[in-house]
């Protein structure tokens, strides 16, 4: 069966949505984190770890899988929840983020699609709407996203609009050639930081009747905050309410708060895993770095009152000195810890929706995480 | 308590023992292999995966640890158990294998102790027989190892007879300054190659009591099978049957098998995690090279019959991808296989011990063992 998202309560004074979604591996409660697994392995950890940290949909990177180990390899392993063994919703991503990365010049960017070169080895590729469907076909994802152009944070109107509608032609080429029964297929919806192109791109998207819709171009290198909150509010109004909604590529505790509240029901982001890597770790009072020395001796856990893994076993000295030793533990922890705070931010927020406290839930956790100087390195 | 030794039986063909050791941390039967937590972490691992792949003594570096994070940190965490969160029986090292492989002078030896640089900043150091103990002491492992000079393979008679002498009486000193009740001290046999000097050596630590006794000196760069073997055996003869006996640094499966039938009780070697970061497997047939373009589509896991956590879980071709892909996650389920796979092999000794049938084991081991090219690279 495809994803199916079932709307159960809207926040009283948000437009915040609590829901489930149900898929192919269980039903999952709405608004959800999705922590990213882009090579088909959340760095680090195992499945096991994922279900440990109560992770419902993951995501995994089209583009990577594509080059390396290739879809033909994946689909020939039975797809990719047992190529990697996650017995869990995985969602895949277009490959147009990384694509659009990739492109030296504008002229490589066609209607027919996009010529760049692989990050592995410098050869020439050439990726179109089809192609990104039936690879992410073969992946055998839960959810595949719609091929889209991924403009950058300085296009200017003219260069979106005529994005807007090649991403709406490619939606249609991709849609036609989307043939895995029981994969769900969502659209996405592109126009900037421009109320009239959010409308244009989000009405024309759902004429195509997606099974989901996906709001896209808010986590490109030099994108505002307020850039990012105007292309939700933007594109929320022109959605169906009995259809999953997901924010790309947006992790920070408070866009997840900012976009629950304008009616996100999914985000995903590398945040939690890749500041892991540089010794980073998400508190209710802000982030904090691991390897500032007035870690050194304490032995405490990140967070006393957290029920992760890392915090129920290890200290922060303990950590910091892993961290300061390069061992792999390290970041394996910190990303258990970050992942799992994530999470469970979203049961929480899940809970204030329920009851009716998702503002005063806002305005207590961001009272307390901005607190505290940020000391992220 | 100080670990207790009990020999239980010895094999009928060889001079194999079958016994086990009474810890702080529970009764763990021997021959035993210890896997290697260098900075207080078994590479990639969690104590809680040493528990599943049935773990018994680590190791720890005392000079890594006496670098960073420092002894004093780990006493204050209430030593390295609890630093480490590791709930099963340590054993450190004295830090000689280190520290001489970083002296540049020979002068920089001296009968005071060793002068040398840090690896970390360059800074100059000195370790004594006394510090070392001292250090050891602080960490509060459940073994410690007396201070020994650990000469290059390539040393002469005239300089290994001096080398012994010194080393025994560092020992002395070692042991005077020993002050931790509930932690064992080891003496260790050094010797070479040397029929005389190993009598010696062991005779000469043998009369000082210790609470077991190691060989060193086999696993210098450069060493041949045939010294370490010759070392063993001269070794051997002079240790006391009540205590346990320790060779260092050597894990190859086939040392395993010719240190245990000439009398060996505990084994150690960074061999099961390291080559796991190049992407190598132990197997029954020899060892694999998992990058191999043979197990691309290999959907098994490493071995059929393994109970680790990787061969439950996972194929040769996603590990293979995870390590082409330079993903943690791989070298993290190599170790996990590696390691178990010298730990499943030492209780399978422990049975043939049992059994009278060592010696029968060991040619059907080494048969299949040998029986295919060896893949590693």
């Amino acid at each position: 069966m495809k994803v199916k998202y079932n709307l159960i309560k809207t926040d009283k004074n948000s437009k915040a949505r609590y829901g489930t979604i149900e898929t192919n591996y269980g039903t999952y409660e709405t608004p959800m984190f999705m922590p990213v697994g882009t090579k088909a392995t959340v760095k680090m950890l195992t499945p096991d770890e994922l279900y440990d940290m109560h992770a419902g949909i993951i995501l995994s990177n089209t583009y990577h899988l594509w080059l390396r180990p290739g879809e033909d390899l994946i689909d020939k392993a039975g797809g990719l929840h047992k190529f990697m063994n996650y017995n869990g919703p995985i969602l895949t991503d277009c490959g147009g983020f990384q694509v659009f990365s990739l492109v030296k010049n504008k002229k490589d960017i066609s209607e027919e699609g996009v010529k760049f070169k692989s990050h592995i080895d410098g050869k020439n590729l050439f990726l179109t709407p089809e192609k990104s469907i039936e690879i992410q076909n073969k992946l055998d994802s839960d959810i595949a996203m719609s091929f889209d152009e991924c403009p950058p944070a300085s296009a200017s109107h003219e260069y979106l609009e005529n994005s807007v509608r090649r991403t709406l032609r490619w939606a249609e080429r991709g849609k036609k050639v989307h043939s895995n029964p029981r994969q769900a297929l969502f659209g996405i919806v592109q126009g900037g930081a421009y109320e009239d192109l959010r409308k244009l791109s989000a009405t024309e998207t759902v004429k195509m009747n997606f099974d989901g819709y996906s709001i896209g171009g808010v986590a490109n290198d030099g994108e505002s905050k307020e850039d990012m909150y105007k292309a939700i509010d933007y594109s929320i109004p022109y959605l169906p309410e009995d259809k999953l909604r997901y924010l790309m590529g947006v992790g920070e505790p408070v866009d997840l708060l900012e976009g629950v509240i304008r009616g996100v029901d999914l985000f995903d982001c590398v945040l939690s895993t890749r500041i892991a890597r540089h010794g980073n770790a998400f508190t209710r009072n802000g982030k904090i770095n691991i390897k500032n020395l007035k870690w050194r001796e304490d032995f405490t856990p990140i967070e006393e009152d957290c029920d992760c893994y890392t915090c129920r076993n290890f200290t922060k000295a303990y950590i910091r000195h892993l961290i300061q030793s390069q061992e792999g533990l390290g970041p394996r922890l910190l990303s258990i810890h970050n992942s799992r705070f994530l999470i469970k931010m979203m049961e929480e927020i899940r809970e204030a929706i329920k009851n009716d406290s998702l503002l005063e839930y806002k305005e207590e956790f961001l009272r307390k995480y901005n607190g505290e100087s940020n000391e992220e390195s």
